[in-house]
């Protein structure tokens, strides 16, 4: 079976799309995916990248603009615009993606607290989101959120985000298959082309 | 005939894939091209946007080599890379173009002096390059020098950077249907099916 490492950061904007149009899309092709999360904010502060700042108004303007037009070519839900951004504990929204990885639940975990931000306005991340994802996916809120504060998973994530940077990885969602690094939601397509490469 | 207003600076790296599939693509769909350069340094200086620092080295990196993949995808010359960047004269390289929306060879003068740049290595606004593709279009080179240096085309060209920013626009290429706006290479096939809503 063909495996695509897909790497994410919760937070990122355009990783909506990818978040719910993934499911039904490796579904089609056959395709595995490893998750990645890694936290995209310590990888862009070396870089002294701050992507949607408040002197770029035209291009986060665009960004969601674009987010909605992408969301009606794929078939997913079309948010309200602007979305609440950026969200406050992204690396907590993230361990728990580590979390889901070991337990088996991280798409599915993804999908909820994605669509709780976007859609629904609660910030991934945030109590209110956790407590309602945790319960929409049934899992125990107490339990998830002491694991994701372990020493265990910090050190894990800490590692991924290591990892992410040593590979060459600068933004969410990346996708690499073999040794072909594929950013932005809007290369997925590529990604999965380059599986059928010999 | 459906239109787009095609939105550009030369010195822009992905600009490179645009330019050299737009004739075949807008042949092909009969779609009628505006020509609009702009100056996209001042633009991104205004926005604190500096694309591609050496800070940002894994970035740089990436962009090069997915320039490749899409010229692959795209069919048309794959440059050895990194291809020499930043160019120096981009405001010249643009008001070139300003004048050949004028005398209709825009489309010509875009396509060699980006040939020039990305597989001779021979940077865009350069001596060489304007020298060698006036030959190859046979235009007068001390004629084209002296109508992009008037402050009939130096005039012109503000305006156009002027407008690029009242519209919205922050980076090259950009494709504009109606209201709407689409930023990247990778957004024209979006762009040319958007003139086709209703």
């Amino acid at each position: 079976m063909k495996t695509i490492d897909f790497w994410f950061s919760i937070g990122s904007t355009y990783t909506y799309l990818t978040v719910l149009r993934l499911r039904n899309l490796f579904n089609q092709k056959n395709i595995q995916i490893n998750y990645y999360p890694f936290s995209v904010r310590t990888v862009m502060k070396e870089m002294d990248n701050i992507p949607f700042p408040p002197s770029k108004k035209s291009k986060v303007d665009y960004m969601w603009r674009d987010i909605q037009r992408r969301s009606e070519l794929y078939k997913i839900p079309i948010p309200n615009v602007p979305v609440p951004y950026p969200i406050k504990d992204l690396d907590l929204a993230n361990r728990i993606a580590v979390v889901g990885i070991e337990e088996g639940w991280c798409l599915n975990y993804l999908e909820a607290t994605y669509r709780r931000w976007f859609l629904d306005f609660s910030l991934a991340g945030s109590d209110e989101n956790i407590l309602s994802t945790c319960k929409e996916i049934n899992l125990d809120y107490k339990y998830i959120l002491n694991t994701a504060n372990s020493s265990e998973i910090k050190y894990k994530y800490k590692n991924l985000t290591n990892l992410a940077k040593d590979i060459g990885i600068f933004g969410s969602p990346t996708f690499v298959v073999g040794k072909e690094i594929f950013w932005g939601d809007d290369r997925l397509e590529d990604a999965i082309d380059w599986l059928g490469k010999p």
